[in-house]
């Protein structure tokens, strides 16, 4: 089984890949998101793993875009908790390190770490795993580099210190897509992804689309309206929602939904993911409180 | 007139104060957001400039989260088509060029140029502002920066290629901040922004609260819902509207909302912004389609 991501090994695609799918698979890194649709579109990839939301910079509209323009279906989600392990090679100390390389982001994100030690110095990279990995290659034992905990491992790094991040609820959505559907387990909670563009010109649009939902007890985990970068003047929606369409209240649903939207895509259905966007410790997004359309 | 804004002299957020305040405008850089909040907040400067939402990466949770701890006030918008120019010192050409210096962000919305030119090696930096600075600074004839035309202008550098982005519709939506709310001219489309949680356990919650801006025939210009930061298992909800709370239908519809939210905040009315997502060429905000609730 071979997974396409975007990232070098070690990123967070990556470990959310071993998440979905086991430790076992066989992962392809791809330079853009866009070759990791192409991988799994041309069946070099089984499946394509993407980020699509995280907790303190949003929805990734890039990559709605590109699922919106590639017939993919997504079949897993996995919440993940984002981590950044100050790592050096063998031997160091924190007291050794002057420089510390990662992604802006992920220096911003760690800048209590800075204030605490103003000798040493913040130095950009294109991305964490790829900070760890030339520290790794350059055996440089003034810098450190920030990353997850697993880049540590790969490169043959030590962590210096297991979380330097300043907040802890900093999670990352990831979906895993393919070719065709999955089968759904049975027993297992399931939710749908569908994106759709409103009619135009209806009143009370969005309480009629809303309504569809309402109307038949059907959970909403997200809703999302975006202007459509393919037409300007318009609305694209993002809708996650509790349910299969197997069931025939949710097929009753899509149905009518048709009715009042003049675009529908179906993104994908697929078990609801285990770790929430708050960490499995407390508790799976199906125990959430839901806010019925 | 100060506004403060986070990054370095030259940022997007620089050129989005000018844009709203006219050049004469004082800005303060700041390190960070929470800074352009405290700069605020302390009285250091009148306004606060941040980012918002972006038309390729979403919304950004992380300045929702400091709006909503801050008790300021949104009192303009204004939409910035991102635009990444190629500068170096005077006297360089595209020819001379080995290396371009820019936010790993912005070299990846410029992939093509670099496919391009193969020869060409990109270089993670901060910001795209402070990569035109330190080029300016080292004068070195043989790198160029990817940043906002007016960072040219600012560091005395000149601008090799104009537009090197892949994509055209990269906008980013930013606010001014300010302590009061500001008086609404009188014959402008008016904004309100708005966020609230939804009271818990109610059946249809979100086509309740729908119903109370549909009922009274009010255009919702955004919705959003995303998980609560600071409280598991619940929602936050962000939406935007057509109106002005001076309105009786408005302030009616803020008065149904309380009932049916458990956590209400005003967070701004202000006048809708020119320049829209799609950039002022193709028309502005208040000619776009809107969904009513």
């Amino acid at each position: 089984m071979k997974a396409a991501f975007q990232g070098v090994h070690g990123a967070n695609s990556e470990v959310a890949a071993a998440m979905m799918f086991g430790k076992s698979v066989a992962t392809i890194p791809c330079p853009r998101f866009e070759d990791v649709f192409d991988a799994v579109g041309t069946g070099k990839a089984d499946y394509g793993i993407i980020p699509i939301e995280n907790s303190l910079a949003g929805s990734i509209h890039q990559n709605y875009d590109l699922l919106l323009a590639h017939p993919l279906h997504i079949v897993r989600e996995v919440h993940l908790r984002i981590v950044h392990a100050l790592m050096g090679v063998h031997g160091t100390t924190l007291k050794d390190i002057r420089r510390v390389r990662s992604h802006p982001q992920a220096l911003a994100q760690c800048s209590t770490f800075f204030r605490r030690h103003p000798r040493i110095e913040p130095e950009a990279f294109f991305d964490t795993a790829g900070a760890a990995e030339s520290i790794a290659r350059d055996k440089s034992a003034s810098i450190a580099a920030l990353a997850a905990p697993q880049a540590a491992r790969l490169y043959g790094l030590q962590v210096l210190l297991p979380h330097v991040e300043n907040a802890e609820d900093n999670f990352t959505r990831f979906l895993a897509l393919a070719r065709k559907p999955s089968p759904l387990p049975r027993g297992v909670a399931t939710k749908c992804s569908l994106a759709f563009r409103p009619a135009r010109n209806v009143p009370g649009i969005l309480f009629r689309i809303l309504g569809v939902f309402s109307l038949r007890d059907i959970d909403l985990l997200k809703i999302e309206s975006r202007p459509d970068p393919r037409s300007p003047f318009e609305y694209l929606f993002y809708v996650d929602l509790a349910g299969n369409p197997a069931e025939q209240r949710v097929a009753n649903a899509f149905a009518h939904l048709r009715e009042v939207v003049s675009e529908f895509r179906m993104l994908g259905a697929y078990p609801m993911g285990t770790g929430s966007v708050y960490g499995s410790s407390r508790g799976g997004h199906g125990k959430r409180s839901r806010h019925r359309g």
